[in-house]
């Protein structure tokens, strides 16, 4: 199906009208008053919708962040979801003020500075659409300049969710690829693969790359290989250590580190019940490449 | 209308019956079971109960703060929102626990020890009354003394919210005046204006003044202008520079400081993309002192 | 009623059915998505649920505080609720994955690995059934290992409160026995009460008892009465104190050391508006007692 003839598709099913429910993403902490007052904002539209949060401690402006987490939750929630996200460094400067329609039948309303990167490399945007800011703002907050999450985002996001407003009438349309940040692919190099580590697990410290289970299949490894793990920042090496494929934590001793598929179904490495990341002083981003390969030395 | 009208109006409209939510606000913390046995008693006096949260990360025992929270966000949410608010120091003692309802229509169910100080000086509360313990108080909670939120108010925010109890059978009606924090207002001194730092944006480091919009404005001061700060605590000057008026953040350099109207419509004091709190170790209340006046020379 | 008949009884009313309530509790933070993808898959399931959180910071790993949590706020919340415990050091290894009807007619959804300690203690358990992960699994995530609790506990808590699924139907009958953790039970040694201290009141460092209100007063102590308070931590002592048993914190001033009844019904010590645990360096576990008598001495 062409990617207009699917849009069309999602704009007749319209499933957001039955979901109704609006998950928030933003960086603003939940110490204070500012994602309440986003959700009252909703709720202000219609009493009719479910309000849900993906996390507000995103890091402050960390863009790749958020396009990380979108993609790690996204389609999760049912086809209609709309997402609102508002990690907005740029806010009231030109950036665009969007709403975008994927390929799964999730929207997103979002400024355009690169949050819909890994969306719209892994799912694909259908349409992207600026939103018209003289409609789609609450009544009497015009006087207000830095607060769109709660003055266009989450208003318009209710009323999308609501059926107040169609998403072919949130604003004119954009050309559907959104601002992208540098997402890496994985590269084959003979029989090893070199990938980057795209983010951390936090709360465990596992670092998370790039590598699907598939390539990683692909290039005859499996579960029970010792896998040989080279991590490098730029140029300088900073971790080689051979460690075990486990689908499983508990299949090494604690503090012992371990290769394993993670749930979004991507190479990872750990410390069972440490943390990698804090262990060897790793970082994340595009400077940070990690290549695997199969040890192929006999065991003695 | 009167005061006695309006809240004959709103008694009779009764918008919380309509709209069954609740939003919670504490010091608590979420890292317990405190917050989710207050939404546990809500849910049973009603399956049908909206619970949202305000913030539980208010400073234990800072009622400025809790004071604050509640006019940053009371307003965005619907009419007939009732709010439950438990920063409460002196629990068990001899502060009263009241019901009041707000010329805005919505009701807010807390200890009256200052919490309710910034929507009684912007908002207005139209009816107070002491919540009758005998009636509204959790079923076999009688022994339990030290945690009211959930015995007391949760539940009888609840009951309210479910219609199971009408506002003016909560208990005896008080003087409308609740307990009083001292809440400053901005003076004018000549062409300058002089306000308090009522509380910093805590994600962002900024800090927000209690002179509004509309006062800078009428003071002959507007966007684009250099304006001259100088913040004081008591009458030691810490900090005194020019900086531009902006709509935006992005209208200086990152870690530029620019004096901007905070969501609240209030004027405020940012490091562009830094924390201007911390920069220049700047604390909040009474005590600390904010002069803002055009600056007058010509630039060269 | 026996446990079988009681079983029986709340199989035949069902109402997780009516009241459609899922209470999430984990150790994942709120800083990812992890979460939002549980909450997501419920979702999914039905959009009707009601989905609420107990907390998501239990301490990595740390059974013994997740079933404290439990225990600390299930029965605050109507019979019917569907409990979600995701705190599982050991996924994917050979602990069972079961979902267990309690005396209070709650389900919970847990790894079996200790978590189940107090309720089965304190209110017990009718009947425990291993999760038959075949049916109960979100659809194509086979290949994923790590994350039970977004693919297996989530989604058969979902369809469980939904009722597209029955408790008989979840999988075999276990001894319903779970796995237990040692939780001590208070001892009386003369006119004394030895306890241990079960847990933190986290946010305000107070220490909390196994010690039930009810052996307190039998034991002749009352409010009012000064209590000799022994801590220990193995055999040694590290805190030996009188202080008064109070009603609420406000009869003694601020930073005085005071015994009090908590909201669990059980003898506390705390420093009022301070943190006992963190002035004397106070632990909690099996480790750590407390014994208590009532001071004899007349007061000069």
């Amino acid at each position: 199906m062409s990617d207009s003839k699917a849009a069309e598709k999602w704009k007749v099913m319209a499933p957001w009208k039955d979901r109704k429910t609006i998950v928030f993403m933003s960086d603003f902490g939940t110490n204070d008053g500012a994602v309440s007052a986003m959700r009252g904002v909703a709720s202000s539209v219609s009493g009719e919708l479910k309000l849900e949060n993906l996390t507000h401690e995103i890091p402050q402006f960390n863009i790749w962040e958020a396009s990380y987490r979108l993609i790690q939750t996204i389609t999760y929630w049912p086809a209609g979801t709309v997402f609102v996200c508002v990690i907005d460094p740029g806010v009231g400067s030109e950036r665009e003020s969007v709403a975008v329609l994927t390929k799964s039948g999730h929207i997103i309303v979002t400024p355009d500075n690169g949050t819909l990167s890994h969306v719209q490399k892994e799912i694909g945007i259908l349409e992207r659409r600026r939103i018209s800011e003289t409609e789609n703002r609450l009544k009497d907050s015009q006087r207000s300049y830095t607060f769109y999450g709660r003055d266009v985002y989450a208003y318009t996001g209710a009323r999308l969710a609501a059926g107040l407003v169609d998403f072919q009438d949130v604003g004119p349309l954009l050309d559907p690829r959104p601002v992208m940040l540098r997402v890496d692919s994985p590269i084959i190099r003979g029989n090893d693969i070199e990938g980057t580590i795209e983010i951390l697990d936090t709360r465990y410290g596992s670092l998370w790359t790039n590598i699907p289970d598939t390539l990683f299949f692909s290039q005859g490894m499996n579960y029970g290989d010792d896998i040989r793990v080279l991590i490098s920042c730029d140029k300088r090496i900073v971790y080689g250590y051979t460690m075990k494929a486990c689908r499983n934590f508990s299949e090494v001793a604690l503090g012992q580190p371990l290769l394993y598929i993670n749930s979004l179904l991507k190479v990872s490495i750990a410390l069972n019940q440490g943390s990698f990341a804090e262990a060897y002083s790793i970082g994340t981003g595009e400077h940070w490449h990690i290549r695997i390969s199969k040890e192929i030395r006999q065991k003695d």
